[in-house]
């Protein structure tokens, strides 16, 4: 089960930035794998928008891991959950490592924030930092509940977001690195990466760094990796281009006289029997028979 | 909570034929409404496909119906469920339309294969057909434990694409509106329309008539409906087309220096955060505030 | 849907005590109704329990809201929902009051404690108050967010739990109604209900007052009545009493020489087959049979 | 995580017969673990009954599963999952394989009845076997889908349920031994054991038999194990001791002046805490409270 865990582990002391993809159920996240990314991030905002749903800790941690653990149980590349706050205090936290790591994922992602929580680049949006203190008991009983040593625990500090600077950013990535978190995620809204190459260049910790570059997408492979980053995340992308596919083809299809008609792409419905091991059944059916046949059941 | 069954019952009085797109999760079902469809067709291939698994009768109706509420839940227009052949015998058909009539769903369809059944486009699947007698037990049981008249049981006939013809599909056809199914989906997977047509113009029946033109889409929606079809299902192309988006994407990103330099199209997050309803929570807090006001526990 | 909050509704207007008791399954909901009770207490206590998990806000909304709609297929009485803090702040509450409205339940009782909250009656259990202003923008979202004018916000004071004396759950009580709560569940730990009824005596509210005398159980339904309580709820004693005969039973299976030699008292499974409506099957597939008959099909 | 199968294949060594008890949830699961029971039955009836659904393939896996793996998360005992008919054909079973097994399920029973079923006792209830060779094609799609050897694939026969007598029930247990059944549950309704002996006596087969003496409930341990039955399964007295007291319980209070008037025993508060491990997240806190210190955050 915990190979996820192991894989990415051992993943991380390669001498290369790990490339992950977002997806959000578990078709999307087979194709990350497909295209040969490292990891697939199950991302809290891409999941709830695939619900509806406001990305503010209105889904909970049960809706969240259906989704996360079918894409576990889908691809045979790690699976990294964004598990926003944590879904509470301590003792949340404590049970959805339990949950998360039993059902085969690899690492959870939680954040300073407050919960409820609202989503890090909404305009406006609500930023409030939880005080480090209780940071940090959430990550001890985050530590505590786990059985693999290789399971992650990601810390995400929001001090940037917020608006706090590098240096709260920096104390906080100590205490959480002291605290036991295997990694910090170091999230930022500017358009530019700046604060975050100060923050990678300056903090001393062991732990790796992880990036997401949403706001500031011309950062390059090589600079993240220049400023000792060690797993980038594409964190939504993957869905904007299905919405936009979507909505462009729908758009068409409401006023044309045929489906002929309408000229956006479409994948065959053979490939998508492959992904979804349409043609495994067959092979089954098959294997089943011979079986049949040696114990005499059939000719 | 029936609402979805009413408005599609007054839509089939009106003269057109009625344009339903597929959805798979919320987010497609809200944009299959916002691109003015008049119904949202929550097929078994396309949500089988979001979990990675085979079109097989392997989900079973707890995931399909919590995966169709939540697009009940998210959208205005009507949902008709694709219930593939009911989930077993009458007894658990009967529970099913409880189930999904209780969830505001507006319309189920069965087919008349054999539990578990294949896709039926699948080349060289097994379709094998149901006996009559057996398909109008399920309908009976279906029709028996509806609550509002106006929720739908929709019969599909799967007799053309078992290649028994059309007097078959016909014969069944008669059977299952005695039985008293609400409408009559005939499927095809012929490349041209030629047997549908044939069945439209020659079978007697008084419900609606809707169609499936996966294989033959070069039919258009005036053809469709000089052979009295009355409600047209393109019913995974939004599947496909987020399917072909999301490769072309990873595809591209997977080689690329940056996200900057992917050129494959994507919606922003914040048309995204809007489908979500985002905003709606920065409208309602601001409601709260203003009745904190008046309560006077804020200034 | 909603004709368990309609029946709560006018079960109120009576001049009578209500009498609810808990369940925790649909099972022992349908044995509160089978007993002439007048309603379900879906508790998070005893829910929590049967999942074998702390009653500390671990079990998610979507946990207990699954638990308690399958009540609501199974009853003809109304169920209340024991909704603890309302699962977060106020855009928790909105969504929760949606879901739970739609699910067909009658009532849903938050609290005014902190999130996550522990068990009330627990020894040295920490029973921090949330701040009035935020509860009763818990109350404003809440009401804001139900559709039928009948469904019931239960708003439920821990003040006297916290030690806050009768001034404080007085004054909360005001703030309550006032922001909109259409009752108030006054709650307390001590072993006799002298501060629940100084409550009662002196609060001057219009909206009905519910008790749980789990702590105070020798209270009388006349005392109860007289001191203007209009439904009292027994939380827990169905759970209790299963959680006893079970351990009693299992304790002698465990040494018995074959089941026949336990003497403890067991319900016959004919009974059970009547509770799950298992005959119900039979007279359905009769019913069908007769209109397969009629359609011909069989002699 | 699948401790449980390993276990059980360890216990199924030791030179006795296991006993094991029903549970429905996990807290009755935890009880059957607490009163020195080898394993846990999940069972249909029990299972459906607290759903208030009849035994009769209306639960879908989802919905079983779903209890069974809290079994497993609440228990350090064997879970062993009654499957009906394996929720369809051999695809269906493949699939169920996969899933019960990554929950941490020890082993799961199939039976060879046709699909949907009807309890086993019920009276008059169909009873309809499966071709032999069906069921076979199920046990090998099982057997090929485990990944642990050790996990359990147990072939329930129904033969005897049938009236088909001893001779078709040896057939059949020799078809299923040699397809890969690990284990034989041989069931029958009659008032005596007769022709379970009979089958045991003289079944010629090497993998475990399994006997639940629901309808024979006088024969003793030691009868049992002289036959070579090697498991016993009590598999829903827990479940019926339940549902007496509280109908009792119901009953009395239904009518008492006050809960203390009630004398139907129940468990205290404090022993359920216990159970539901309440005071473990007190544990939980002054673990981290210590650590906070040792981290200099508080004195």
């Amino acid at each position: 089960m915990s190979n996820g865990a192991n894989l990415l582990k051992s993943k991380l002391k390669e001498n290369k930035i790990l490339k992950v993809a977002g997806g959000f159920d578990a078709m999307s996240a087979k194709l990350v794998e497909l295209n040969n990314f490292d990891a697939v991030w199950a991302g809290s905002f891409a999941i709830s928008a695939t619900h509806a749903l406001p990305d503010a800790s209105i889904l909970t941690m049960t809706e969240f891991l259906s989704v996360t653990s079918r894409m576990a149980d889908a691809c045979s590349i790690p699976i990294i959950a964004d598990c926003d706050t944590g879904f509470g205090g301590p003792s949340n936290v404590s049970h959805m490592v339990k949950k998360y790591e039993s059902a085969g994922i690899a690492a959870v992602s939680i954040e300073d924030k407050i919960f409820p929580k609202q989503n890090s680049l909404l305009e406006s949006g609500k930023q409030e930092l939880l005080p480090e203190k209780d940071f940090v008991a959430k990550i001890l009983a985050a530590k505590n509940s786990k059985v693999n040593e290789n399971f992650m625990i990601i810390a995400r500090i929001e001090a940037l977001i917020a608006g706090l600077g590098v240096d709260e950013a920096k104390k906080r990535a100590n205490a959480y690195e002291n605290a036991g978190a295997d990694a910090i995620l170091i999230h930022s809204k500017k358009k530019l990466p700046d604060e975050i190459f100060e923050f990678c260049d300056t903090w001393n910790g062991k732990i790796p760094i992880i990036a997401i570059p949403t706001s500031y997408p011309n950062v390059t492979l090589e600079e993240l990796q220049n400023h000792k980053i060690k797993m980038v995340i594409y964190a939504n992308q993957s869905l904007r281009a299905a919405h936009w596919a979507m909505t462009e083809h729908l758009k068409e299809l409401s006023t044309a006289k045929s489906l002929g008609d309408v000229k956006t792409k479409m994948t065959s419905m053979e490939e998508i029997f492959h992904l979804q091991e349409m043609y495994d059944i067959k092979k089954q059916e098959i294997d089943i028979e011979e079986n049949l046949k040696k114990l005499g059941y059939i000719n």
